[in-house]
């Protein structure tokens, strides 16, 4: 376990004007009459654009996330739809309509199939979305000859984000140079399995739709499926991976295989980092490893105890090294036949929990010194078998409070 | 369903002057030396006592659980021991062979067996017990002549607990009166199956032990195992259920069993009550009902994705009406295939939400209404089945934050 104790390191935030662009990817952002800001995106795609889409598994599932993903099987997709501010959720069927309506009014305007749009929203539940402001500000977008940046676009599809989250990575193989531009919006509601969460990764490479999905699916198990602000999960949620077919084609035979998945993988943590750290109120950023485990189910059981419990992520923020809440958090994760006496836990590489109390060493100063920085790990030894997990996640303030309390007065 | 909207009637608080003596239950309470509070309790039993008890399923169970678990199937129980400050958990070695000693103190005081005494701690994780100063406070409180109350019992076991929590009930039965009185305490880490709370249950009545276990299975399933203030469950928890045998014996197939049952059931939901209204930082007392399920499990799960959600606790705290976050919090609860056309939600009598989307009927105002009082309720109708849970729960507010953060300090 000695390297996993440590955060992993991330790319320094700020790097938003250096996002690079991805050609065959348009990009459009603009507004409806009367807003200050920006909080519409269109994304037009080169016609040799393969996609791929994970979307939340709540039981509640906003119209425009049924209807994305019913066209997705349908009809080659040319064009996204990102609407901020408004998630069209639980909006009956008039929503459904609605969303039908803007699909048509981007089809119309790029002279494409409207099954070949795909809808996404993100904001406030229960309330219709205004179809007329948003028809007239799609069309003078479509037609608009001024392309917006990824950056533009990691600014229109914030809500109450803080900052705008996305990267690039980019990489040579074959004696070529590929780009992968990912950006993400989300600060509540995050959990396992997508949260309040869009974003999008795309890249100029030529990725077969099959191998996307394969690829999209494996990393977000390990990346935004990892995180968790408030173990909430939203109605909307989304993650889509581009490949925009403008350079050679990558195949996992390929030499150019593992460059790509690498690329693609920094570019999904990274965002996933963004949003916890962007996380509802959060001050620290915490890395959390479960280490031998009988199985990676009950790592992750153990993680998520510690993550989303109240009692831990009020510790966290008071920098206080209370380890009795996270002994309490494990003995709630359901594990059977569990012998405390072999769990040990860390704080970076403080040992401080082993056979069952107070490891010797450990002095509360170790522990306080470490829970003082913004970024640091709690490292669990369950001591039962061989299996790893790591998910990442935040404290819980103050301000975690009047945000949610506030958020719609 | 109209009979289950409303909270159901609770017994007023404030009436701790008037907790009933159980006869055949000697309380002693009494303090270490320098402390400014009594927080220490005995309680000797009359030989003909009957004990029944549950505690945590926490994997992290303290000494003195598994200590008390042990004893109370070796002999019949003659006295039980509480201290509050600190929950004697994740101490190893020494904090069984401290609960072992101290139990062996009382045993040797009132002249019984050591394993005749079932020791219970609740507080702060991971200290060792003050063993010396106990030994010599609990030495002198099973010498004193002077018996305590439950009013006293009850203010001896708090810990952050801002009011003490009891309550009474009488009955009378085939000729003879008998009295059921109850204590508690516990604040934050309440959960389904037991949390930082201990609670006791006393009656006079003579009950086969295990008549006593069943009844007591059954009550705390519909009561302490139906709240929920933060999803945290400790290492410490407890409930205990004493039938002294002062009174005729009561049986299953008598008349007189349902009154006692109801009695007790009274007090301990009573008790449960008690417990979410103190939440931490609690302002609001909300009963969550869940109805038309296939099965109660998968009511029970929508009704703690409800209860234990970050983002519909701080609405509750904000007195908004964002039924959003309800939907939010049944769409996570994992249920397979919910038609969610067939769904609907109530704030106490106010249809919110049906086919789909908001009740055409339903007002903001109407909404806002509801949620600005002290106790309401939410019932979310699944429309799938014919199953039927209730639960208790608080919101999550600034205070909660401050208390947790600053508990150690």
């Amino acid at each position: 376990m000695e390297n996993d104790k440590q955060p992993p390191a991330t790319p320094s935030d700020g790097q938003m004007n250096d996002l690079l662009p991805i050609d065959g990817i348009d990009l459009r952002t603009g507004r409806t009459s009367g807003r200050n800001r920006d909080h519409l995106l269109v994304m037009k795609l080169a016609e040799a654009t393969q996609v791929a889409a994970v979307f939340t598994q709540s039981s509640f599932r906003a119209p425009p996330v049924i209807i994305a993903e019913r066209n997705i099987k349908q009809v080659p997709t040319q064009a996204l739809l990102v609407n901020a501010g408004n998630a069209n959720a639980a909006t009956g069927d008039e929503g459904y309509e609605n969303a039908e309506a803007l699909c048509g009014r981007v089809a119309r305007a790029l002279n494409i199939n409207p099954a070949a749009v795909l809808p996404f929203s993100t904001g406030v539940i229960g309330e219709q979305l205004p179809v007329a402001a948003m028809s007239e500000a799609l069309e003078a977008m479509c037609q608009s000859a001024e392309p917006a940046s990824f950056s533009d676009a990691a600014c229109a599809i914030m809500t109450t984000d803080t900052v705008p989250k996305g990267t690039s990575a980019r990489f040579s193989c074959g004696g070529e140079t590929y780009s992968v531009t990912g950006i993400a919006k989300g600060v509540g509601m995050i959990c396992p399995n997508m949260a309040t969460m869009l974003a999008y990764i795309a890249t100029d490479a030529t990725v077969a739709k099959a191998d996307l999905d394969i690829m999209l699916r494996e990393i977000v198990e390990q990346t935004f499926n990892r995180i968790s602000v408030d173990g909430d999960t939203s109605t909307n949620d989304a993650c889509l991976l581009l490949a925009s077919g403008q350079k050679p084609s990558i195949k996992p035979e390929n030499a150019c295989w593992q460059p790509l998945y690498d690329a693609v993988y920094k570019v999904a943590q990274h965002l996933a980092h963004s949003i916890v750290k962007d996380g509802e109120g959060a001050t620290k950023f915490v890395t959390i490893n479960i280490e031998g485990g009988h199985t990676r189910r009950e790592c992750l059981d153990v993680g998520y105890s510690i993550a989303n419990s109240p009692l831990v992520k009020t510790a966290l923020y008071a920098s206080d090294p209370n380890w009795g809440r996270l002994l309490m958090a494990i003995g709630n994760a359901g594990l059977k036949a569990l012998n405390t006496n072999q769990v040990s836990i860390y704080l970076d590489d403080v040992l401080v929990f082993e056979k069952g109390q107070a490891a010797t060493s450990y002095t509360e100063t170790d522990g306080a010194r470490i829970m003082q920085q913004d970024a640091f790990s709690i490292t669990v030894l369950l001591g039962r078998g061989s299996h790893t997990e790591r998910i990442w996640t935040c404290d819980l303030s103050h301000e975690y409070i009047r945000i949610n309390t506030e958020y719609r007065s």
